[in-house]
């Protein structure tokens, strides 16, 4: 086929398809869709896309995504410093607060220790876990990596780091189905896992 | 739940739903898709998005989405001004386009009638339609409107009113599922159905 300038539609179409999912005919039917809404659909989806990387930055404390760091969560006297639960990812955390019942604060890893993929524990936020753990007497770290090998891995990692320390560490419990995703389970079951956490370590 | 200021993240998500087939959870997936990938990404995907509307308009001729009127279909002396493909959207035109072997002109409805819906003839482009027809001694009229009911009743309300001119009417062959949608279909499909097509009128 020639190469051509892409024209507006085209070149939208090519920009929806790097969303996750998203293939030719999902990219078309959206770019007909905000062709045929409201100038103010497209308007404000254009906008909120390209505030999203201008206004959003990461927690000096858990490295959540926010607007301002530390992160309202850490900001917040109501919550307990001494409680910490540990996620891979802003996403898992944002599935436990929606849950609206956990009182503690977080810790965002940055993911899963993966040798293969060239992810050691120097690629995780591993270290200022550490360092936050001693710096603020936690009583309690709950590790609510994704109960998948990677995550269970991590979890250990983890909790090894955390041993020497006068922490009790904690594990989800088991209510999750495994080889599931905490971005994706529903809020009871994301409360049951945090409610039959277990004891964890090496 | 208490009214609050929407951070970036939630706007984006907000923003995102308004998409055709997009709940919450496709929408958090997009947006921390977009958090998570390289800045052009999003960057590219944003400005496609606020382009479009500013860039797109509609062909004076056949009303088809186009940068430039009249559109590079109707501009190009290759294509035949005798033969012109009448059908309800421009993703419909783009779907027969893609097919890759229709060498006439198109003419854009902008819909369907649907009383029930306040759609009457005035609402569609069927008077250019006709004056199109008059003025270039147009030869061929093949009603390609979408094989549901919506789609048969305008079919022949468009080739009553080129009953009275000498031009040929037919309709697209029914290699096309009945209840499909022009939009979606393979291009094989779409190119049997033009080929099928049959004289058509009151």
């Amino acid at each position: 086929m020639a190469q051509k300038q892409l024209g507006p539609i085209e070149r939208l179409v090519a920009a929806l398809r790097a969303l996750p999912g998203v293939g030719q005919k999902t990219a078309t039917r959206f770019a007909y869709f905000l062709l045929a809404a409201p100038e103010s659909v497209s308007a404000e989806l254009g906008a909120a896309i390209l505030r999203l990387r201008s206004d959003v930055t990461l927690c000096e404390e858990c490295f959540n995504l926010t607007e301002i760091t530390p992160c309202a969560i850490c900001a917040d006297p109501q919550r307990e410093a001494a409680v910490i639960c540990v996620v891979e990812e802003p996403a898992d955390l944002a599935s436990i607060e929606t849950a609206g019942f956990f009182r503690g604060r977080y810790h965002v890893l940055g993911g899963t220790l993966s040798p293969l993929d060239g992810v050691g524990p120097e690629a995780l936020r591993i270290e200022p876990l550490v360092a936050r753990v001693e710096k603020f007497g936690v009583q309690e770290v709950i590790l609510a990596t994704n109960p998948n090998p990677e995550g269970e891995a991590t979890a250990l990692f983890v909790a090894e780091q955390l041993e020497t320390l006068s922490v009790s560490v904690t594990r989800i419990g088991y209510g999750m189905p495994i080889g599931g995703d905490l971005e994706y389970v529903d809020s009871v079951t994301v409360r049951k896992s945090l409610e039959n956490r277990r004891q964890f370590g090496p």
